[in-house]
Formats: structure tokens, C-alpha cells, sequence
């Protein structure tokens, strides 16, 4: 049965069956049981991976499966990426050893966590690390630092275990949700930026046209630091939209 | 290239070599590169251990191939056990976290660790486990514990990683090393079990026979906590080389 209150491990096209029941085993270990796969490579569901759970099979029948990481966001509320190397976004870089509690944090104030782990080849692609709040980077050994996917979700897993339960949040600087405001779910994130570029789209801000990725995420990177809650997202949706209706100045 | 100082890690009896593989990615991850067979199932070298070890092959190139369990503790002075389940021996037990910074200790102190990790299907035997002096025990969810080798190597590498290096040994009740006196070789201490059981085995001690194993064992223990220094190990042959010439008394 999943269990809705641990973090979530979202694979992300992983390529070989293998790796993904080996990925639910250590999932098993750590107490963790809320898969979600993005395209895998060879199908699902997949006998490799059946093979590879060695007592995990209930994680695999569990699973999720979704078309986009976009859509296998849903119901979460922070959103981590795990990457072997230093990519050029402008986000917090936590260890696994930082990232366990703050999970057990976020979900002491009733958040829920998602982890995107990437392709066994290249990891994840930069559109799915903007979808994330924090990037989580494993310091190892600098000559090595690619983890086998299991292994990945295993550190990140036992760092989770490790950190218990929590009683309270404690005060984080990243806690910005007030009394009373919930935080925002990932997917109505994703809707207000599609708002808001279709909006830009439409100003013809996005100049030259070939910058529109590397623009739009600049923009989306702010508010996902900013951590928002749910009605400062609907407050925000309601600043486009007055923004749109406002007659355009001739440039 | 091996790096003598760092933990060496002994895979006895492993079954699949595609494990030994991924069990020296992990190493490689990890900054770890003495990696010990004992009686790999399906010989050595091994071209599914090659294949899975993705950029590790020079671990497994260095790897030494051992007889015994026994002999792979050349040049080892501690030796640490892990297993997935709680055994019934007179051993500390330590969870990876707390083995990581007493492995870095040891290495402060001049001495160096090794690790045992028993084969896939069941782990350790009971004979392999006496010859550690401590059982590292990973205390993961209480309905999975069965780590994947490859994945128990990570756990325990990751942990001696993270511990960092020490500047010098702390002190602690176990360092029972006195100045100007080196902690014994494993070896010697083998040797040594062997010449006592042996002279035990002459004066008729082991009885019933059957016992012989279960009381050899605790024996072992015994001297295993003691943390013995090589001329303490050096004292105890002469103690019993003693005993044997004295002239027996009739029962």
C-alpha cells in the first residue's frame, strides 16, 4: 500500500527494468513506497524489474505511470532534483545527508516530497531539474561521482530513514507558509507558469526567440525558490491576468 | 592503484558477478579501492562483474582472490562483520553511521579496517562473522532488511566517506593500544586461536565433540573484544606454549 505521507521517488525514463526493481528494493529497505515512472525506456510493466525487487514486487504493482514530470508532480508540494554534478541553475544544492530533514521538516508541516532521479545515462534533463525546488548532489568521490540509479535512491532513502520523524517544522528560512495558508501543489505551479509565459508569448517578450527556454526558466527558478503557498499562487494568477487585460503601450 | 590506508572490502563468496560489479562502482564512488574475493561462485576474473562495473574496472582489476575468509584478512588489524539480522554473538554491534567514524579513528591510530559482506543469498556464516571483532548492523525497515550487496557496500562506503578523515584517534574505551606497542595483525591472531584450539584439542577439553564448535567460538570472541596488541598476542602464545609443556595432571 503507498504511503502518501513519504516522499515520493519519481524516475524519470529510466532505462533498463533491472534498475527499477532494484530501485524498489531499496526503496522496501528505507521505508518508502510511492513509485512513479516517466516513460520508462522498455514498457511496464516489466519482468527485469519484477526479477530485480527480490520482495518489492508490491512497490512495482504499485507504481504510477506517467507521460511527463509534469504530471507525476501531482499532490506534491516540494519537488527535489538529484544530480551527480553542479549544473548551472540558480537553486539550493543540498547533501543527502541535508536533505533527509528537511524532508521529515516539510512533511512535519503536512508537505508532501518528491524526488526526480534521471536516466541511467545522463541523469536528468535541465527541464526537469526547473521543476525542482532544491537540487540534491551526493559529494563523493570527485573522480566518481555517477551513481547506479538504485544506488542513487538508496542514499537518498537511508539519509530520509535516518532522519526520523520529526515532531515539529522546525523554523527554516525556507518556511515562508503562514498560519492558515497551505503550500502550493506542484502541478498548480506548473499551470500559473504556463500562464504566465503564454501570457509573454502573446507580448512578444520572449526576443530573441531562441531564448525563450533559458528565459522562462530564470523566471520559473525565482518562484520555485520563493516556495509559494496556494493562495499566493492564486494571487499571482490574478496579477497576470490584470496584466493582460491592461490596454498594451505601443512600443 | 589500491590505496592501503583505506578500508578493504572482502566479498565472500559472492554468487553473481554482475554484484562484485556494481559492489566496486560503489567502492569507486566512495573513494575505496582494496576489494577482496573469497571464492567468488562463478571464478574469477568475471565479464558480467566488468560489465556492471561502468568506469570501476581498475578496482577489479586490483582485486585479490583468497582460499579462505581467513586468509583475506592480510595486513588487516580490525575486521568488521555485516549482517541484515541480529546474530547471536558476544560482539558489539555498530550501525553504519557510528562504524564510519570508528573505522576513521582506527585509521588515525595506524591500524586498518576491513569489511566483511557475506554472499547474496544468506549472508554471512556464522564461522566468517566470528572472525570480526565488530557486527555492523544497518537498522533499515524492520519488514526489509535484506540489503542487495552491491547496495551494502554503498551504505557502509558512503558512511566512512561522509565520517571524513580524523586528524587523530579519539579515545576510546576499545583503544586499549598502548604507546610504542602496534594493535595485531588479524593473522597473527588466527595463528594464535590455532595453536590454543589445537592444544586444546590434545588435552581433551573440547567435550562433547559436538560442542567443540560452539565453544571454540566463544573463545574466539573473547579475544576478538579484547582488541589485542601484537605483543599481547605474542605474550598469550607464550602463556599457552606454557601450559603445554607443564606436565599433565591425571583427571
Amino acid at each position: 500500500m503507498v504511503d502518501n505521507a513519504t516522499p515520493a521517488i519519481i524516475l524519470v525514463e529510466p532505462q533498463l527494468g533491472e534498475n527499477i526493481g532494484t530501485a524498489a528494493r531499496a526503496m522496501m529497505n528505507c521505508g518508502l513506497s510511492d513509485l512513479r515512472l516517466v516513460e520508462p525506456r522498455d514498457g511496464w510493466p516489466s519482468e527485469p524489474a519484477v526479477a530485480a525487487s527480490s520482495g518489492a514486487e508490491r512497490i512495482l504493482e504499485d507504481a504510477r505511470l506517467y507521460g511527463s514530470t509534469a504530471a507525476a508532480l501531482e499532490g506534491l508540494h516540494r519537488v527535489y532534483a538529484t544530480t551527480a554534478r553542479p549544473r548551472d541553475m540558480n537553486k539550493p544544492v543540498l547533501g543527502p545527508r541535508e536533505a533527509g530533514p528537511a524532508m521529515r521538516r516539510a512533511e512535519a508541516a503536512g508537505e508532501r516530497n518528491g524526488i526526480l532521479f534521471g536516466k541511467e545515462s545522463k541523469g536528468l534533463h535541465n527541464d526537469d531539474i526547473v521543476l525542482a525546488g532544491t537540487i540534491i548532489e551526493a559529494r563523493l568521490n570527485p573522480a566518481h561521482t555517477s551513481l547506479n540509479l538504485a544506488q542513487a535512491v538508496l542514499l537518498v532513502g537511508w539519509e530520509w530513514w535516518m532522519a526520523g520523524p520529526v515532531e515539529t517544522p522546525a523554523a527554516e528560512p525556507e518556511a515562508t507558509v503562514e498560519k492558515g495558508d497551505a503550500p502550493a501543489l506542484q502541478t498548480d505551479l506548473l499551470n500559473m507558469f504556463e500562464h504566465l509565459e503564454g501570457a509573454l508569448d502573446e507580448a512578444g517578450h520572449f526576443f530573441p526567440a531562441e531564448k525563450r527556454p533559458v528565459m522562462a526558466r530564470n523566471l520559473r527558478n525565482i518562484f520555485h525558490r520563493a516556495n509559494l503557498t496556494d493562495s499566493e499562487v492564486r494571487g499571482l494568477r490574478g496579477v497576470i491576468e490584470s496584466l493582460v487585460r491592461r490596454p498594451r503601450r505601443r512600443r
